[in-house]
């Protein structure tokens, strides 16, 4: 994800994949949590990410098992990558998460989101959280809303 | 949280209640991820549960608050003493939360999760959560299965 | 629901009581989905509003009960009322319904939707949906999205 | 949709596709609601179906546009023809629908229900409603759950 020349071009297929690499890049820096969570990014393009998360003792809980919470984080860091692949800072209004079955310490979680709608402000995404088996563990819908503002700072990009 | 001596009696309220707190002690000592994140448990109720978590540095992310996930992640887990307290082991199907107002760090967040619905094996919780001023940060549905057994064993009480 | 002589004052706790019966009688003569449906508004205030119905033999499914899409069209009526009872247009973005007991031709269901949260253009209704005998049928929440424009025109007041 | 005469062979993918559509031939006879509002089905799968339905002045509301409860209610019965495709008699228990795009009078609307999982008595179905310009009008996501029987009976087959 290293920035590369053709940065200032207008928004050509090269440009637009550009700016979702520079915008995921630099969210990434940012973002502690997912970093701290050992979260790394596979993929990232326009509406769309992928990251993927190894499960550490601590994520369990009383039934053995990771806790939903983090399976939704991982989830939900995926969503904002994707959301924000467009370099227009956006949020997150909701999040629905269907657990499917469970995951285990040690597995190897993988979400994948997906830009299903995007009109005006507001969009809709879905992310498919499997482990290094394929197995569906989670399925996620988030709405976000754009909130004005970019990630990555283009305004000089004419000069 | 501690015993009390009249543990072994019949579901009356008291008893209903002991079991709730012994529950959610089992059910804590277990929760290696709830402890990690320094969630405190406040009270608990048949139906009911409160807790407690600080916003720390690393569960900010790349907008500078605190990363949806953790939010959700404290939710989740007062949903699941919540619909645990009852004794019978319960896992989360699936949650809605919507964020209404962004969590800083150093922040102090309580969640408050309420039975709504428990007919047959599955039930319908809410869970607000709000920050030390009183203000309402998420609200989150959540729907619970039981899946069988038991959290505390009750079977020896009659001896 | 009838006009008042105070429309055009300020907004005292009267006048937002009068726009929101007013906005309400207006949506409902245009609303041919709802009145075809025979639904009644029992009460509307800002942030809520309350509506009934009677579960009509052409409202039941495969099952002999009442289709879950008309316990959900009541619920996102009364989400309606009570989110354009600012006198603000209003519409829905998401709906969440959890379906907790069945309904039966001839029930009297009951709708009581009140506003959770609401900032900027975007707001968050919980909706009960009981009948006749008090029981929860089903629980609704919805996301609102202000789009622009009022329902009642109120620009002639000061006139 | 008319009966074969292999209805008695063994689960392979004929009977069980001539089992879906004896399920949604009985199930859209008793089904009242889809039928008065002029549903049809145009094919139906072991966990899919595919449905249609026109839009009717009654059906609009106080934005003269498809009041969203009728839009979740072709939704529903989709995802309800769907989901007792398998000839086990299945019920929604809850549903999140997203609105994407207003339907107005005399669209013709095509929700198309997909299983995304199905384990032990749950399942996830997913829901597109489209116009008859392919334009996305909603994202629905139902969970549903077997409350035992089955919908034709099977068992004189071997007979």
């Amino acid at each position: 994800m290293m920035a590369r020349p053709d940065a200032g071009e207008k928004a050509t297929p090269t440009s637009t994949q550009l700016l979702a690499e520079q915008a995921a890049q630099k969210m990434f820096l940012e973002d502690r949590a997912s970093q701290s969570l050992g979260m790394r990014i596979l993929a990232v393009r326009p509406g769309y990410a992928k990251l993927a998360m190894t499960i550490r003792p601590e994520m369990t809980n009383g039934h053995a098992t990771c806790h939903g919470g983090f399976i939704f984080t991982l989830a939900d860091s995926a969503f904002a990558f994707a959301c924000n692949s467009h370099n227009l800072r956006t949020v997150a209004a909701g999040c629905l998460i269907d657990f499917l079955a469970p995951a285990y310490e040690g597995d190897e979680l993988t979400a994948e989101a997906t830009e299903q709608a995007l009109a005006g402000r507001s969009g809709v995404y879905d992310v498919l959280v499997t482990n290094q088996k394929g197995q569906r563990i989670a399925l996620f819908r988030g709405r976000s809303r754009q909130v004005g503002g970019t990630i990555v700072d283009t305004s000089h990009d004419a000069a």
